[in-house]
């Protein structure tokens, strides 16, 4: 644990003081070695806070409301300031190349304070910031600016309508919102897939009308069952959360002619995987890459979760507090998935 | 060569006179004996002809214009009467479980006359009919209601807009007809890839800006150079129409950040492709296999050729006339490439 | 009363025992003379009822399952055999010329049986049937062919996307459906207005979040008090179904830039209204107007029921049934609006 | 005429050497002094010229191309430097509150140079810029950032695709763009309407393929020519672009049902319409109101000119040169419409 000074936030930056912020997956990775964070840094991009002091040029959050010192509020998880061809001409500001991720830079260097897992944070200039509504708790507000609006992305993509039906490969904590999310929308019957038994049960109380335990079948078997659902010609859209390549052409199989299938959760390189192209053809099947999500995503994650958080447990979420010198304890348990999302209350 | 019996068309039938049918590479293998086709059959769907007699029931064509004895027409490849899901529901009347398609059915049976390489032909309920201008002559029209309608579909799927770059990924029939299309939909740069030099310079004359001989450079050459005609970051949209499943994963690195890729020309089964779904996620890629076409398609075929035949030259692409009795020529010239489209005028 | 003769169905025909119709507004006007039916004949076009028999050439419902006597079902409120471009081509079905619908022919007439105030109909051919799963009660069920359907319609044309802000001018039978078809779609807030106070209250019961009365405050004031709920610029969407065309500039005033205004109510000719178009040009406002319904709105009806009826009272709509003999008593009921939708059970 | 001194750009601006500036029917309204305009000013906004400065944080055009002294440049008509939820959330940046356009600034204040009728202007932070290839004339890019980029925004909301029938209402400079950009798009037929003889005959050589004079025939005779070329059922697309709000109605007949109507002329204050709503509802008519464009419709604007200038004569539009000092009597030449577009060459 080391201690940096705080100094009054520049010009378009704002001083806040986390409240909460949880242990993303990838946190685990960067904590594990797995990826080439600088060090030393402040992993954590999953923060919410309250706002301590405000720089210079800072006049509202994204939906347009004042802010002001007391304000609690989200942030998105990137940040990027200046002109460039993929925002201003794509509308697809999350794409922008050299943009900077929370908890990914290092520590030694000004403004120091750049990552979740500590007492502050400064919010760049190029963050989209929003207020958060007091009756949320902290709990169900931190993993809104990563794995929910990531799902309001992901989802959007999908095109989910009025009485569609919706397949999840994957119920870990973006399968969770996933499965949710499509009830929201409006999706008559939602179908959760995973290996794992009380990940399957979870899923019900979130939104999922049948699940299925992929190990506990053949392929072909759980193709069958799937299409059997969803009458007369399989699942309006597929949608794949859990970062396996190989459940993609098991995914297209149970989609009918004309579906949809969504990559959500294979954010790793070399995920390789190979297809009969002419299935996607004959059957008319589009298939969509998203990664990461527009600003717009997370004011509709913060709405997702405010209107539906008395119809799904979203408090149940995260499950675990601890404290900033608990932090190792913290990612030993989120690794060893003993939990299932970490919260470090500082 | 055999005759059968002429009889009176019925209900919702037109017996049409065959002015002209064209072989398509699909007849081919089927001549060859590669596709299940029944024998003896009357090959052939590209065909246009002369209302020789109109059934009960049949009023007007697919724009609502009166059908006459004497008016030319060409029509939907496929039919299919009845009511329908995927018709009725999804509007893809085209995917109808049970639809039949012109040239694939025994002659020895009634109506005897479903092909297109013979004298007449039934027009069968569900068929989508079209009225022909004049102008149009045979050479320019028979292609329309396959290659050129498919093109359509695949065009419109693609969703090019206006100053769009596109990348087409083969330059035969459907090749030629998608540059001139792309062009036609406000495309600011069409580039066409190819291995045969020949089709690299016809392509030239139907709306490629650029071609590039596939086989004379390194894929990772080839892909910089696409990417260097369409700064800053790729190709709007990227066609495959050459039916090798192997040009996919090259294809994609050429799509800029949110580009569509769209999956033409694999029609045969068994078209395995490695891809690495994380490219396809990170670059929020959009893939579609489209097959077949849309009966509204071929209404937009037929406005696309009248609309840019004084810009793109149609009427060379059937280059080549053989009578019904030297059909086996016709397959042989076909076959081997010696020209571009065949067409059997009886 | 009168009796007329049953006979089998004929081809693509099917026979039906009713079980419930309803008395929708525009059979109000029909039999008050305001419209001109033909007469005698069977008004009513909200019907359900149990398959007595099955003409040639009638396989499955809309969604492919196999029908059967004894089957409950739904049917489209109209129903057109034959080709059209309005149809084929357009994929606008319900807009055929010469389109016919139920409760509208003369009743001497073959088959008679036509409407819905009787205790049976022959469903015709190119009608959408549709089954009815035994869970739903025949008061939940009825209005799905005609209100249900037409808001599934007119929300879709609205585009309404999570986290939307929703105003609904009218609170009548389709304003009740389209308050919780808006939040069923994933709207952040549904603001219903109206000038009759218990519908205001019951639509708090179908998921509007806010309800004004229009009457008693000026209009300028209902304005702000709407923008002021959604800020920072206005409402993304407004749906009209109050049929006043007086309504559509404040509902406009309402829109944020680049809103959606969907008319929804307005079905009788003569709707006048004086409109600043620099408004809708400075604003970027899209305004639709939506009539009737395509089959696969029934079908999502249905899905939409099925899945928010614990959700919404839908049971409680339809508060008061009546026998054959007492339709006149009936008529009166729902004339004066002492009673909500009045079914009649044969 | 007065002089103002010029000083080193400041961060984020570029100075520009003016080559050419256009006059717009709102500059001449400015002029004849019915816009309020603060003066001392500059007017004009149709400027392009020739980068002399670069300050500091400027890198690149809204293409990602260096840019550098001696580039030849246009570039939005309106900048906005800053957060905003138009921009951010909605992808509107053309409706920021408090967006200022350039030409409507006081001349007096620093940097005295934002207006097109000047030797000098300052792009200011918040521009979209775009580099000019070498080929096109000043007289055919001047244009670009005001009257085709406002039509490509006007025809891209119309969503033309191939084969549509469009009708453009009025045929000054907006109208014969729209005319040859709505055939770009793949129209198979466009209809122009207009009262002054030679602008019919000049819309022919911008693509209109029929034009109507609306003066010489009663509307109901209008509306019913149009519809003869547009069978079975009228246009598809309606654009207005004639400033004339009584035009709507008969464009609204003139649409096909489900068709689309485009306000884009119709730029100033009370331009009160009567229309009857139920037309619209029974239609299922998309009445759309465009203002302004988005920065990507520049680049597109770019794009459509560089590659159907061999095809339409858009040299022929600026059709008048005047020196600074010629000002007055360009002005008089505008107004009184004795020219087309009349150009200032500092």
């Amino acid at each position: 644990m080391r201690e940096f000074p705080l100094v009054d936030p520049g010009p378009g930056e704002v001083l806040v003081r986390i409240t909460m912020s949880t242990i993303c997956r990838s946190d685990i990775h960067s904590y594990e070695g797995k990826r080439p964070n600088p060090c030393p840094g402040i992993l954590g991009h999953e923060i919410i806070g309250i706002i301590e002091q405000i720089g210079d040029r800072v006049g509202a959050d994204m939906r347009g409301s004042v802010l002001e010192p007391g304000d609690r509020v989200t942030w998105t998880e990137y940040f990027f300031d200046g002109e460039c061809w993929h925002r201003d001409v794509l509308d697809m500001p999350q794409k922008c190349p050299g943009i900077r991720k929370y908890g990914h830079d290092l520590a030694t260097e000004p403004p120091h304070f750049l990552g979740g897992f500590a007492e502050y944070c400064y919010i760049q200039p190029g963050t989209g910031i929003l207020k958060l509504p007091d009756e949320l708790s902290d709990e169900e507000a931190t993993p809104l600016n990563c794995g929910v609006a990531t799902m309001v992305s992901v989802t959007e993509a999908a095109g989910i309508d009025m009485g569609d039906t919706v397949v999840v490969q994957g119920l870990g904590l973006l399968g969770l919102y996933g499965c949710a999310m499509a009830k929201a929308r409006g999706a008559r019957l939602v179908i959760g897939l995973d290996a794992v038994p009380p990940r399957l049960e979870t899923a019900r109380r979130f939104g999922a009308d049948e699940v299925l335990n992929v190990e506990q079948v053949e392929t072909t078997t759980l193709i069958e069952q799937v299409r059997s659902f969803c009458p007369p010609d399989g699942a309006d859209v597929v949608v794949e959360v859990c970062g396996v390549p190989g459940v993609i052409p098991a995914g297209l199989e149970m989609l009918r002619t004309g579906g949809c299938y969504v990559l959500g959760g294979l954010v790793n390189p070399d995920a390789d995987v190979t297809l009969d192209a002419n299935v996607l053809l004959r059957k008319w099947i589009t298939l969509k890459g998203i990664h990461n999500y527009h600003p717009r995503h997370l004011i509709q994650a913060l709405d997702f979760v405010m209107g539906n958080r008395h119809r799904f447990p979203f408090k149940d979420i995260v499950d675990s507090r601890f404290a900033l010198n608990e932090l190792d304890e913290a990612f030993r348990r989120a690794s060893e998935r003993s939990v299932l999302r970490a919260a470090i209350v500082p």
